[in-house]
């Protein structure tokens, strides 16, 4: 039976990054208002989406909500014609004019500096709100520290949407396995890869793989961080030091992909009743590694198959577990955004 | 990143029943002391077990961790010379001696009166202690009253441990799901069926494979509630009106169990490259069933073999979940129990 929570004054919002995710955030909040606020007994008020060079901004609880279908259809360039597009507007000025809330950071930031996310996260903690990400860089930068001062300032910090979107990886360890101590994780954490090693087990080549793969929408353009293994790896960090509290860094992760694989072998193995996977592993104490493995039909992520994602905890007390499936896609990472929120205020 | 709890001064539990799963649940805490306080800042003091005629009661409020290897050690017959033993103790002469705190029922109730569960739980609502429970009986007959006396009273009644013991689907409905709607659930409930379908396919008659089960401790000398059916329905029954909010009773559910399977019809199916599998199954309105249904190998349930359970959710937002794996013998829903206890407190 979902919570009930006495009816409250709306819960103010901020979005930062109004790409694919961010706009997908925003529809999913007309979606959901009436559910919301008939289960729940929630009210979110969007107050602000933030974006590079400016921001929509209203200073009425329900303007931008009233608005919504406008502000994702019209394109970027026509913003600055839109009556409450504020040019140069920036976290600060929007956060100075709120009560504290919910930031929703759907920004894609840069995996060297952070940014813009890094700045953006903290200074909403900074100034006492609660944080809930899709964005990973800001997390691989600067965990520990990010983590600190959600603490200090006694508010959540929360990135569902940034490890695995819908698939709920980070609530299975750390509300699920409460009590357990997870003893190692596995998982395919990353679908683009899953599905092009799907495709060469029924023997495509890796080029005619990927072309499918990049023709359905499910491969980027330039696929390189998929492929490489290296959104893997950093998906396994952050669940690694969320759920694990092991303290490693994308350097202590061996990290193989699977551009090095041959349609051969992948066949052959499935032709042995067996399948390559790429697999992030990572084991107590701090033993972590992406690469394609064997896996036999015995093995939890056997029939993970597609763009399908999977993650299998070994605990001491409750066995082994897995969890798969969950959307990946744009709605997939705004629904988790949007439980993250409901945890913050329940 | 484990949730800290500031340290506080212990919390008083009352364990009622002392089969196999409270007994684990006993050995559990004192195994898991150090990490609850080291992990969550949490002292559980465990003040008195109830049995029928009486219970073991202490005054001080490490008396009975302290003895815990003794306690579980000495056999029924013997209680009455233990000096913590106190014939014809109850729950009412207990709770008023100590400050409201959890109880934890691992009683086996009669599925017809509820008895002893029921009246234990509604006892101690009404005294303000919160309830977490592996006893599914109370559940079964008075669910709603039950969640209504809990709510009135604002204290938490928890149940993992009474729908699939480590298996987390109670967590993955109502808490990793939060904001997106159940469409419908399926799962295979019941470890003991799931088994014996799964010997049936290797060529094995019903008789045969449930001689193996039993002859391992896996089915019950009398395994009639698992094998038609009922078991399954009990936790779908569970599952459905906790995640889902249906307001099924058992007599909604169209159960058939595995006893009318032939060994040849199972083997056909799985030569054919399919499965036979016991699903219980939630739609809504209200359309609930259990039976055994053919799974092509795409279905999400069909890699599910022996003793393993597995629950998959579809959402409208998050896609299609599935959670599989746990524990369920009395060590995973003692773990069970512990984790609701720790959801209760932080």
């Amino acid at each position: 039976m979902p919570k009930i929570i006495n009816a409250t004054p709306a819960l103010p919002l901020i979005l930062a990054g109004f790409g694919h995710v961010g706009r997908a955030f925003f529809a999913l909040l007309q979606e959901k208002a009436p559910s919301l606020l008939g289960r729940y007994g929630l009210r979110l008020s969007l107050r602000a989406i933030l974006r590079s060079g400016g921001g929509f901004f209203s200073a009425e609880e329900e303007s931008l909500d009233l608005l919504s279908p406008e502000l994702s259809s019209i394109p970027r360039h026509e913003y600055s014609a839109h009556p409450l597009w504020k040019p140069g507007l920036d976290l600060a000025q929007v956060v100075s004019r709120l009560d504290p809330g919910v930031l929703v950071l759907a920004t894609t930031s840069d995996l060297k500096t952070g940014e813009p996310g890094l700045s953006l996260c903290r200074h909403a903690l900074d100034s006492g709100w609660h944080v809930v990400m899709a964005d990973k860089a800001p997390l691989v930068l600067a965990f520990s520290a990010l983590q600190e001062k959600a603490r200090q300032k006694r508010v959540h910090l929360k990135f569902s949407g940034a490890t695995a979107a819908a698939l709920p990886a980070l609530d299975l360890g750390l509300y699920s396995l409460a009590g357990a101590e997870i003893l190692g994780l596995e998982g395919i954490l990353n679908g683009t890869t899953n599905f092009i090693l799907t495709e060469m087990g029924k023997g495509r080549s890796y080029a005619e793989s990927l072309a499918i793969a990049q023709g359905r929408g499910i491969a980027e353009p330039d696929p390189s961080r998929d492929v490489s293994g290296w959104d893997t790896a950093i998906k396994l960090l952050l669940l690694g030091r969320a759920v694990m509290d092991v303290p490693i860094t994308l350097d202590d992760i061996a990290v193989e992909g699977i551009t090095g694989l041959s349609a051969e072998f992948v066949v052959r193995v499935t032709n042995e009743g067996k399948k390559v996977k790429l697999v992030g592993r990572l084991e107590r104490p701090a033993r972590a590694s992406v690469r394609p493995e064997i896996l036999n039909p015995d093995h939890p992520l056997f029939p993970v198959d597609g763009t399908n994602k999977a993650i299998v905890f070994t605990t001491d007390t409750m066995g082994i577990i897995s969890v798969s499936g969950g959307k990946s896609d744009p709605r997939g990472a705004a629904a988790a955004l949007l439980k993250d929120i409901l945890h913050v205020v329940s």
